[in-house]
């Protein structure tokens, strides 16, 4: 009766919060002049195996050959295929393109509190565009949507990073670009493991003269001068105060060419939230060089952010007042008398045309029992309909406050109502 | 880079189509009092194999098995899974229960035109309650839901049928029970096939006299005694104009266990739009007998419904008043003089925190350029920012109507503006 390991059965409830988190993407994505598209579920197999699009997601694809002998996979994240539809439909728009997803993503990871095999994730790229502006404008997008569900500056930071700043310090040591994504993924898991560990796997690349020390210096510069205007875009935006500039900061994705950044949260269980940097070789590469598109964009997953509503109490109360605002059910109809089912049946249907939500009793019952059930479906107003018929009782839920109605004015009353 | 045979990529135009027709269903259901839930896109394949919940369907399953040796199917239909979470929870919810979801569901369905191997479904269910009201109103649901588009009872009606008068048909000719689901094949297929074809099925199933005029007769007969009730109900909420009984519907699940319907197109592509049914025995089934619920519900694809909405005059203007009321971008700032780049990234980022939707370009640009792209994003107004700043020239794209206006009323003017 349970679903397999790392999946999730969304109960109402649990579905009332994650759509509460998907419609306030939307909209903020919106705010920015994003579209949304969509991409299948499945894609053949190859789109991931192409040269700079893998990296440890190859070993947890979920991967299979289907009936027609295709081997495809479960898309493990969504850039590639936006890259795919991107390039194969180039000549039809005007650049640049302001384009976000909402959709599955799976994973086989190993088990662990808090890592699901199927999560959702938006995913926003701003495609076409080279400038820093472009950068500044998706990382501002990033804020507002933290802003938007309440977050602070002292909720959550934006540590900002760049590959260009990497590929000179690598350089300086001799290390091939072919053993860059060795590198960084060094870097990526540096700060969780011991020195010894670190230093044992930087000896087993070739370089000329590089030391842990030498790394954490770097790492720990005060100043990225690469970094400097974008900085200072996101300084004339007012959103300064969100960012922290961070080499260690390097996302496990094979084909990242310039910044990269995450959200972090600083509250709760500290960790990403958020993710993504600048991909200008990716849809070239995709497309064996048919089309060249610079690209710039992140992800953000919903189990992570929806556990990060729940630590910061700004964000909690906003998602709660938001919930209060629309529940399941405005209007129950309680028929007091079985003579006029009739009457509340179409009543019900007149209320429901004038786009009102309600629910009533498909049986006969107790006018008690149909009152638990108003209260249990989460109705704001009661309505008796009885032998006074076409006078009606109309009772507020949470006050029990009442008054008396006739028929004709109910559905007046009830937009005056419910705002 | 194309997506797999028989998946679709949707491009923005094509999403705010699906995307009107998903939030038209969300709309309408929930005034029902119905809760979207969600569930896995990846279940054990155990769960679509056990007793009654197969059928056709099982040849046509996305099976395999993933890295820890599970057999597992991406979700063909929705049911199995809603009666698993169900069964699950089954006492942590009062009945009914009024569920619906909107997700994808996956077949390996030979390619022909309109055919889809990954497609989105709309199921709306209610749950823990036998009486014939809730027939009536899970096909008010339906109706409603068509109706919201649009559709009138010219472009479309509801086929209605029940099991139960299959059954006794049945039982008179001495069809055996475990021989039902063959023989409601039949009759799904014979209005497509040669009578020839039909007999020489029919004459493989062991029963007492029965033959293709007989069942022609039955099939034909001008009253459905059982579907009386039921017909009462609906023409009591003034919606028997949209119904029309008819025993050749049978439906493909193996499930149903009562009345059966589907919605059928009249206009275009004569064809069915949706499809559901009673299914009582399911949640006893699949719980192994630990929950016994009775259950009503029916499904509505997208693809389907996306055609249709182009062949129905009325529906296709409501769609495109949609569309024009939700354009991606309500106003694009044109920044005339490069001095001034600063304001304008700064009014964009405050006219976004009041929710509006606003784009500008990245880069510096010609002013011409400039409007060409505020016209293909589709904007309302341009903004013009110049040397004349603080005071801006706002224009209508669409009239070429323009006034000047300063910075700080230009938030109060567009929101009178923007409806």
């Amino acid at each position: 009766m349970k679903p397999l390991s790392g999946f999730r059965d969304l109960l109402p409830g649990d579905y009332a919060r994650r759509r509460y988190l998907t419609e306030g993407w939307r909209d903020v994505a919106r705010r920015y002049g994003f579209v949304e598209f969509d991409g299948p579920t499945l894609e053949s197999l190859e789109l991931y195996q192409k040269k700079n699009s893998g990296g440890e997601i190859l070993t947890q694809l979920y991967q299979f050959t289907d009936r027609g002998d295709r081997t495809v996979a479960l898309r493990p994240e969504m850039t590639p295929t936006l890259a795919r539809i991107v390039a194969a439909h180039d000549r039809e728009f005007s650049k640049p393109l302001r384009w976000f997803n909402v959709g599955s993503c799976f994973r086989y990871e190993r088990q662990q509190r808090g890592r699901l095999r199927e999560f959702l994730q938006l995913n926003c790229d701003l495609l076409g565009e080279r400038s820093v502006t472009a950068d500044a404008e998706v990382i501002a997008l990033l804020i507002d949507l933290l802003r938007h569900f309440g977050f602070g500056p002292n909720d959550v930071t934006i540590r900002l990073s760049d590959r260009l700043a990497w590929h000179d310090f690598l350089e300086q040591f001799g290390i091939k670009k072919e053993n860059t994504a060795d590198f960084l993924n060094v870097v990526d898991k540096m700060e969780r493991e011991p020195q010894e560990k670190t230093e044992e796997k930087i000896s087993l690349l070739q370089h000329s003269g590089l030391t842990v020390d030498k790394l954490r210096d770097f790492m720990a510069s005060p100043r990225i001068p690469v970094l400097e205007p974008l900085l200072e875009e996101l300084e004339a935006r007012g959103l300064r105060d969100f960012i922290k500039p961070d080499l260690s900061i390097v996302r496990g994705l094979a084909y990242y060419t310039g910044v990269v950044f995450e959200a972090f949260a600083l509250k709760g269980n500290l960790r990403a939230v958020a993710g993504g940097g600048r991909y200008d070789r990716l849809i070239h590469d995709l497309s064996n060089g048919a089309v060249t598109l610079p690209a710039v964009g992140f992800g953000m997953g919903d189990a992570v952010m929806l556990e990060f509503l729940k630590e910061v109490p700004r964000a909690t109360d906003r998602e709660a007042s938001f919930h209060q605002a629309t529940a399941a059910c405005q209007v129950y109809l309680v028929i007091a008398d079985e003579a006029q089912r009739a009457h509340a049946i179409r009543l019900a249907q007149q209320l429901r045309d004038a786009g009102v939500r309600v629910a009533f009793s498909l049986a006969p019952e107790r006018v008690g029992k149909q009152f638990s059930a108003a209260e249990n479906v989460g109705a704001t107003f009661a309505v008796m309909i009885g032998a006074e018929w076409p006078q009606l009782k109309v009772k507020r839920l949470s006050s029990r406050e009442e008054v008396s109605i006739p028929v004709e004015s109910l559905s007046t009353w009830l937009s005056s109502e419910i705002s």
